[in-house]
């Protein structure tokens, strides 16, 4: 317990040094960009999904279109509440303000890492509740809601500031498509493996007596008291490689398939505060339907954040020997299997939407 | 598996084949449809089964009335925002747009097959995955919450281009209401047939390994190791094939009358965003309630796709022999069921709605 | 079978006749009320539960107020449109035309006997798939779930003409309140019950093969091969009489209290899609909560509808004796707890709200 | 039997005393309250978590912004309407009247008290059901969904008065942000423990025969009759105090993180009505994945309340002697917990958003 306590402020101190240094090779753009408290809408390309015309000015007045009451819109108050408001926050809230970051992509970063982490510590938990009490306090559906209800609320963390990828393979998806930034994509990945991975530390943290008295003895990947499985995805015994490849890459797709057309807005209008719920459900059901192959990793962070963390906790080599060398496998399909959704929900429905014309 | 790679490769061959000729078929009423981009609303007809009035002028400026936050209208851009954004088009963008179709009814074919495709990956998956591990993974429910999110997100893929019918009954049932053209039905059977197989395919690849660990042996569709029943229906040992056409007809019943009371925006307003959710859920309870007898099809396209790959696969005549030639129950008794539960609808709620008057 | 075929025939026609002579009663009010199409919303006291305040006459032109997207106000149409839209009218939405019923009353009773009829369908069908199958298809949880999803269904189905109370306990609760009229209490009543004795009939209709094959003999209310309590409630063993009134009282008046704080706007505003999922999630949890004692009825028509068939049908005199003379409980007790948690409720919050204010 | 309700009684009258001297100390604050019926939102405080700019005054009629179907705002009529409305009120309504409570603490407390009562209400009931039929009648994931619908309907019950806390600990953050009185906290403190006590109360009522034909005998904390963790929760075996202590910490953190996401309208909008179903969904996921060390208390009323009731009614010492002295840590790490949950929140995510200014 000592050496994953160590081990936890280790990491964070790296998390923390990774933020600084960050902040100088950013700097630059952040310089560069407005400072101003009085920008509108300095978070509009991260919520890369849909972009929304808030206001529309009609002889003189603002008047909503589209979404009306969207969130930061209702926070818009006239100059009078607003100075109210200013004089009536607390202590607490002006010392946070103190601390308040401005560089855009390293806030982006931090809700990616928490989502991620929230996602994980929710999914973890629950595999590691049905496995260290062998199947009487949950079952295998506990997983699949444990998983779905994490991205549910790993979405609901991060949305507004990161756009919730939460997934190296959606990021990917987005990036190709022209709505995520390439630049983004690889600060965004390691800050999904950092959240999965100190996700991982804190559910082997609470689970730290339970999995040792499981396990009655060393940690192991395989056998009747396993424990490895709750940190990482492994594959059934009767599975090939490329069955489990392919698994993996139809899984990503429907994945993709599915959260493609939830944010398509000329398809069908889901309102923001829906979307977690719905983008949960595909997860479910992805866990109901290709969950018993090799536990639907379909996310690279989620599976190799955990897999490193059992590994450097007491779990060893056996982690990336298991199942004939699988630890690959969830790093290389979920990304060929989001590119393949991708392009069947593209050219079988987005792509032959009618264009939005001008506005006469 | 090479045998049905190959057949895969064979079926998208006729897919394509189809959509061509179908295109040909079609040209005179896409040839006489207008083909300019600056048509607002081509997809007016296929939302079938509500109408929006959703601008209506007024002084001069455009107000949202009825739903505002509509997905089309969001989209809406003044011409300056419309130029800046055709100028930040990613390549990928560009490259789709050069594969649009124009012609609506095959897009509407595609939206259904995707549509039917999608709800038959996650409901035969979640049966192949509880057959296959021996309910050690999933359990009954799974199948019922993998049949309604599969019907949920079936809709969100297809909903805004073909109005996610995804059954050939209730396609018939809003023909005979006169809120789909009867032209249409043929087709949008034929591809919710297509999209059935296909997706049956998909599973049977995903489980390939899984499917033929479990039977150990030839493929069966009765006795202990039987795995025909992930793809197709088949009645308990008890029933007489009147009472399953019995059972079919009353679960379609159910169907079709909850989902036309979800519809009917003068009983209760339901926004668009939740309907899938809740017709999911009306296939969730249906499933709980009218599973145990004959595997609750409730669509014919649903339950002959998948019987069709079976027999061509592997499992042989006996997918049509088994249960005393069953296969023909669910293909014909939903559709009574449909009109019966549509006829109780209109009859008992709907025909009796005080007309909505002309406003002064 | 033939005998319950019969029985369903003959229940049908008292249904009808119960139409034809009520049409007679009320031929006076129903002489009285305007019966022109024109009338904008006759329906208004249907929706007993809330009033909007929909249309606010401003400058000229309607705007809406409160709620925007209303079903009923989403379909007005101008003038043309009207014109229109009528002439594009299907052969069966005219004929439907020609059977429309203008007394409200008695729309009101057959959506409640409709809503009543949808709920036990699902309701009852989930404990016969549950006790047929010997919980291999299905568990206690599925039982929860079908009422829950029953009462949901029953709600979308019958909300927007009679208020959807499916409840002698609760349309009595607002009939203290004042917010339904006396005068319609037992045509209600009588309605819903005769919505859940149909209800009972056709599960025994799709169920007869699997209920012969489970009791392989007489139809029994105890003992390991019982089905009665497939139809109505009976109380454990360990239960008194007066612990089970009790559990009652206290499921009823928990059902109430949580109805009440959804339908309070002042509390907090609820969109009426959404209402009929959350009192299904409320049965759910009464279900999940207080289902063990004596298997929640909390509704005397749900009860009393269904016991009465299993009487007639085969059943006997066990029905009413069993239990220690079990049946009139779920009869009485319901009302009790209907009035205490609608007591309870109104005294601890809805009584002191703010009075709202008439706009200056 | 006799002995628990004569305790009823007996904490009914405390609960009553407590209103009164209550409404002694708080006299003067409440004399110099406006006490006018026309006082448009004097429950503006209460909303504490959100401040919608809901009216704005434009040309001399009202528009909404923000929220535009707020519940509030629904029931505003004209002059005419009101007094129309006056008139038809029911007798049962103005005797409602009579008894108006104006004092707002006195409100808020009894909306917090019933809140947490429907909470546990339906929570220990999950258990008492899952414990007392040996799991035949739902097996865990019952206890999740009895725990998190009961939240859900506790916030349904009291949110539109006090804010729905229901949760000393989450009361604790609020006031730490500033967006709660400190005042007011030790009375939401009290009747959060008032409501819980007497729900356990209730639940042993309803339980009474089942819980004692299920001992067999006396009343145990352990043993395989154990019944005490019905209303309080005990930690597993292998659990040591620190690990415990740790458990409650992470799970409290985990719903504080969740809750501040849901109500930050600068992250993502969800609206009221949504609110208590993703409250609830937090609580279930947490009782999914951190519910088997200690059972998942994360409350210190839920956890005080319902141990002080069995200490009073039967169980005895042990209830606060089990565990190796287990009782003080769901008072104290709850609260440890929530502030570390509250601090990551903020200083991950709310404190970067850029500031909303001022209006043109």
């Amino acid at each position: 317990m000592l050496y994953s306590l160590l081990l936890l402020v280790c990491s964070t101190s790296v998390f923390v040094s990774v933020f600084r240094s960050e902040s100088g090779v950013l700097s630059l753009s952040s310089a560069l960009a407005p400072q101003s408290g009085h920008k509108v809408c300095d978070a509009a390309d991260c919520s890369s999904m849909k972009e929304h015309t808030v206001f529309v000015q009609a002889e003189g007045a603002l008047h909503y279109r589209s979404p009306p009451p969207v969130g930061r819109g209702a926070k818009h108050l006239t100059t009078e509440q607003w100075t109210e408001q200013e004089e009536g926050r607390s202590v607490m809230d002006r010392l946070l303000r103190k601390c308040r970051i401005r560089n855009q992509l390293l806030r982006q970063c931090l809700a990616e890492g928490l989502g991620v982490y929230v996602m994980m510590l929710f999914g973890c938990g629950a595999v590691a509740q049905v496995t260290t009490t062998r199947e009487t306090m949950g079952q295998y559906l506990s997983i699949n809601l444990g998983y779905a209800l994490g991205v549910t609320f790993g979405i609901f963390v991060s949305h507004g500031v990161s756009g919730a990828h939460l997934n190296p393979a959606v990021s990917l998806s987005l990036c190709v498509l022209g709505r995520h930034s390439w630049f983004k994509l690889p600060f965004y990945a390691v800050f999904q493996l950092i959240g999965a991975f100190l996700a991982a530390a804190t559910v082997y943290l609470q689970y730290y007596d339970a999995i040792h008295a499981f396990s009655g003895g060393p940690l192991t990947v395989s056998g009747p008291n396993a424990t490895a499985a709750i940190f990482a995805t492994y594959p059934a015994d009767y599975l090939s490689l490329w069955g489990g490849f392919l698994d993996q890459v139809i899984g990503t797709a429907a994945l993709l398939l599915c959260v493609l057309a939830l944010g398509d807005q000329r398809n069908i209008y889901v309102p923001d505060g829906l979307q977690p719920a719905l983008v949960g459900s595909v997860v479910l059901v992805i866990g109901i339907s290709m969950g018993s192959n090799c536990g639907y990793a379909i996310n690279p962070a989620r599976d190799f954040g955990p897999r490193l963390f059992t590994f450097l906790v007491g779990w060893g080599n056996d982690v990336f020997i298991a199942g004939g060398g699988w630890w690959w496998v969830p790093l290389v399909a979920p990304c060929v299997g989001a590119l393949l959704g991708t392009l069947i929900y593209e050219l079988l429905i987005e792509a032959h939407h009618p264009p939005s014309p001008p506005e006469a």
